[in-house]
């Protein structure tokens, strides 16, 4: 395959890393409404003018809206390299097999680490999501680093 | 046009894609000198070497300052993802007028999140402008999860 | 060269990006880490279930902590924007020249203002890393607009 069509839903790897990216960012832009929610219905807010009800109240500390923005905040940490080293390492033309792997074990893992941080599941089991996510970043941006240069 | 092609300035809906995206990002990156500019004139800082005159003050909490900081980071939750779904969106090479449309709807509901957050407006305008922003972004999203694969 | 084929390591261009893009977000990847060390050897805690040890302390407010989540914060706010903005330029077609001086320029930028802000350098030496990074992303902000259109 000409190198120049590798960013192409004909490419199958390309077909792969635009549905993996995908499910992922809408994953991490889930965390929104799930903070939202939480705010909406307990109004609790951060800004003066949203305050409905209760002034005292409205800008209280809570404990679920904390653990989603943490949570939100960590995809923000790792979900963006991945979807930047994901495209560069599509363009490294890796086999069909290898790239379905990294792309899976990625998105299984966060998947993975925010359903241990909201539930929350006990210890390793959210450091055990960041970890594997992040070594599948880390092996392609490898791969990205050997082809490319200074 | 052959996909190969898709990623070029010679492609009207990317040459769309990469005006909107960079204008957007530079709105996001006028958000750091936004809070900047109002810890120097007011000498507030974050760190113990930025200290310049009175060292009591110079760590206060000031509500302009972490308005433009909640307003920075809710562009940091909704603006890369609309960046990553955007690229893929023009490779599934839609019309350019429904592009235009996702394109132009994000961006000015994004600059008019801004102002919303910064004026401040009364709600529910800066809600509008944060869900309408997600909505493009969620409906390109569809359109890259119906091509691709898992 | 076609412009069907910028998006390729064949691309000398390309392969600069892929490799500075690549290396500056590991770069951002290891904040996580630089901030995790600390938390596993002082026994600090965001979550409940973490806790091992004593846990009055283990929910304390640690220096070195925060000072390495606000850095990894500052990345987080200019990473991405060059990582998009960046890309976008390579499909300007720039000279081999001026691509390789706008991404060395960020990418030193980005790692001395890491060193500054964790050693820390007296300023103004963290806020030239800063600006001086976000000047070569407004650079080729700037030609991506000029070929792009709205």
């Amino acid at each position: 395959m000409a190198a120049s069509s590798l960013l192409s839903f004909e490419n199958e790897v390309f077909g792969l890393y635009a549905w993996y990216a995908t499910a992922v960012t809408l994953k991490m832009m889930f965390m929104s409404l799930y903070v939202s929610q939480y705010r909406l219905r307990r109004r609790i807010v951060v800004n003066p003018e949203d305050v409905r009800g209760d002034k005292e109240k409205a800008f209280r500390i809570d404990p679920d809206i904390e653990r989603g923005r943490r949570c939100h905040r960590n995809d923000m940490e790792n979900i963006p390299p991945f979807l930047v080293v994901g495209l560069l390492y599509v363009l490294t033309a890796p086999t069909v097999s290898s790239a379905t792997w990294h792309f899976r074990i990625f998105v299984i893992s966060r998947f993975f680490h925010t359903v241990a941080y909201l539930t929350p599941l006990p210890q390793p089991s959210r450091a055990l999501g960041y970890f594997v996510g992040m070594c599948a970043t880390v092996s392609m941006a490898i791969n990205v680093l050997k082809i490319g240069h200074m």
